[in-house]
């Protein structure tokens, strides 16, 4: 038997997560049964999506469970196995979310080679929101040479790898960011322009006009972009997190009007549709990260007890690129 | 010399336009000079899209000008003619607009063989409107035979050739209208479900889902239609005659979120970027009107005094298909 600890859903949160919407609870895991792993993870990751699991609506995922642990991504080592295909030492990265161990019947497992780069990375720059960033620029945006992009929460794990791409692909790319910090940070990656959109009108900052938005946090920001949008602009609808906690709907922006006189596309995807690119982003964004071209920063909080705090942390933006949670021993 | 009357822009309406926004005048125009041709119009169009054109805003048009004659399709025959590639007795669709005749260097003219189809349907079905249909259902919209296709205006001179299009390449098709004559006609058209949206709530007819919305409305019925929307599915704005005469703009669907976890695509478009569709969209429109696949109805006003008044009706809702006003004889 293991000992393992998990964070499980307590209560639906109303708007902005409270520390008492999830409880911490300890589970003894039974030995790997005949086709099953133990895995004890070394990170598990908090992603602004999970926050509309949290709500009791059908959408692209089920809700997650009250009483339940919360699933995500997680990245860990195989300790003990029944399963040929993942022999004991292997590291993988799986869906298994919010606990130290956890027993897998091998499904839903991707192996992560420790000698390529770190192995929090799987679920950051060379995972899922690195995958996110590339569809979503390249697929949904498809930015030409000399366009202009706009990378709202540049600082996140999403926008900046998106923002880095436009610039590879020869784009000239503005990004805001929520803090000096931020800001700093997004400027050293080789942005344009970054601006704080607390101090600078989001208006004001892309008067010159842009080809391709790349939407990180929807409200007024999404407005001030159409705004802005030059004729056959494409808005990339990434996210919203803006409003992810908002308790009624908010709005839509004002100028949706302009998507016809300017001829602009809105179109929003899901990273989990677009699995069958994986082959091509690891090819060109290992190359990336490998040759320093495209770079990456971790938030690390230490301890599965405080992945709440984290998740909520993340919500209010204080994480710089990739938020992660250290539960167990890197490679 | 021959004498024109001709319908100027007086002042620039607020809000729904007045009369007094709108002036006749006589001009006594020259012979045609080297070149040119004296060009008897028989009909003049009144189209939703000229309204964005009174206001003093860059568009993707130019506004008209105070004190000038307003612009727009009209269909004629030219009656004297210095051009050898126009001569004498050629009908012909161009866009000099609210005039009874006018002169014309041969420069934007379209032959209209009215042996084919009435002339009228130049401004119609086989023109402007048609292939802003045709366009935004096939290209824009894309259906898939078997899914469901919503248009909004569906008794318009677009939403009717959209609808019936949508059908054609084996669609579900519901369509709404204002008005119980509007909804009988195009029950008549053989969409499977049409409602007056005075009278049915639209987030209640489009309860099942929906595919595809040609919007030609905006505002609520917007955020209906994102609200019915299924995975995968397409927004074609064509227009947004809710809100033309809106002084101030109204807040834009709640529901925009929805883009992303429902992979939506929204998109606009402007029928002069695909002039290059005008022989396929012919060939095709042509047959089916032909055939009797497609029909049309026209309002025609009579005498281009009542070009303004024409023109708020259309604004009102009170065309059945294309508004038109006929100025001269027909061939």
């Amino acid at each position: 038997m293991t000992t393992s600890r998990e964070i499980r859903l307590a209560a639906r949160p109303r708007g902005m997560p409270q520390p008492s919407d999830f409880e911490l609870a300890e589970v003894e895991l039974p030995e790997p049964g005949e086709g099953e792993v133990l895995i004890r993870n070394a990170f598990v990751s908090v992603d602004p999506y999970m926050r509309g699991r949290m709500n009791d609506v059908k959408s692209y995922v089920p809700p997650f469970q009250l009483g339940e642990p919360l699933t995500g991504g997680a990245v860990g080592q195989v300790v003990a196995s029944k399963n040929p295909q993942w022999p004991e030492g292997t590291w993988v990265v799986h869906n298994l979310g919010w606990r130290e161990a956890a027993v897998s019947d091998g499904s839903g497992l991707l192996p992560v080679d420790p000698s390529l780069a770190p192995v929090s990375t799987a679920l950051g720059v060379l995972g899922m929101p690195g995958l996110t960033a590339y569809v979503g620029l390249l697929d949904i945006g498809r930015p030409q040479e000399g366009e202009t992009v706009f990378v709202s929460g540049a600082a996140g794990a999403v926008g900046s790898a998106a923002g880095q791409i436009a610039k590879l692909k020869g784009c000239r790319v503005i990004g805001s960011a929520g803090t000096q910090d931020k800001v700093a940070w997004v400027r050293e990656l080789g942005f344009d322009e970054v601006f704080d959109y607390h101090e600078t009108d989001t208006r004001e900052a892309l008067r010159e006009g842009i080809d391709v938005y790349f939407d990180n946090v929807g409200g007024s920001t999404l407005e001030a972009a159409i705004g802005a949008m030059r004729t056959r602009g494409r808005v990339v609808a990434c996210g919203a997190i803006s409003q992810y906690n908002a308790t009624e709907l908010p709005p839509g922006p004002r100028n949706l009007f302009l998507v016809v006189t300017r001829r602009l596309r809105i179109e929003g995807f899901i990273v989990s549709d677009h699995y069958d690119r994986f082959p091509d982003f690891l090819a060109d964004m290992g190359g990336w990260v490998r040759e320093g071209k495209v770079r990456y920063r971790e938030t690390i909080v230490e301890g599965i007890e405080n992945t709440p705090a984290a998740f909520i942390g993340l919500l209010q933006g204080d994480n710089i690129g990739k938020m992660l949670v250290k539960v167990g021993p890197e490679p």
